[in-house]
């Protein structure tokens, strides 16, 4: 495989970028988690979203507990080749561990951060079974 | 102001989170930048997007030499609190310094990065007036 296309991106002091997944059809941006070359290429290669998990320091196939994988579309960077868009298939259609659809489900209102979207699926129910 | 939801967000160690900026309507993830505490609190109270130039190492009040400032409809959090996304309404229709729509104009193929998307205005006619 070729790595000039890994070595455009810029990677940060600790060799990650952002990646986003956004929903294809919908539009919705489901989550921000970040990549290191090796989740980059895995993503491209078997066209399921791999991230680089910070807290765990391991490679962190989305989907690979709960399920909730994410079948790549499209892979995209931007201008300054610091930040992926990845538009995919959101595998049950939950894409936070919270169990809700999306990641961002807390919107400010006068001054505080409300939640506004419901849970779908208890995390007990998402993380019991594979 | 209260602070008590500016401090609920987790800042990176720059203290800076990422901020999507989603146009409203057409659903199209425009770009990604950075916002400090400053930004996001101006952001918030004047529904104008303001970002922290990492570059420049100043605010950057979308649209200030462009034009194409954001008129800024939602504001979201994620669950880790750590990425902010906002949605937007995009002035000129152009996001990027580029010229194009939105910057993430460069598709994976085949093991290369392909500009997809067309420069709507040089940069020169963007930058050259207010």
């Amino acid at each position: 495989m070729s790595t000039e296309w890994l070595n455009a991106v810029k990677w940060d002091r600790d060799g990650l970028v952002p990646a986003i997944a956004q929903e294809a059809g919908s539009g919705k941006v489901l989550m921000v988690a970040w990549m290191n070359r090796e989740a980059l290429t895995e993503t491209a290669l078997t066209k399921k979203a791999v991230y680089w998990s910070r807290s765990r320091k391991r490679l962190w196939r989305k989907g690979e507990e709960s399920g909730h994988g994410q079948i790549v579309h499209d892979i995209r960077l931007d201008c300054d080749n610091d930040v992926v868009l990845l538009s995919v298939e959101q595998q049950g259609g939950i894409a936070c561990h919270t169990g809700r659809k999306h990641c961002f489900f807390q919107q400010l209102q006068d001054e505080r951060w409300v939640t506004v979207e419901p849970i779908l699926k208890p995390e007990s129910e998402i993380y019991g079974k594979k």
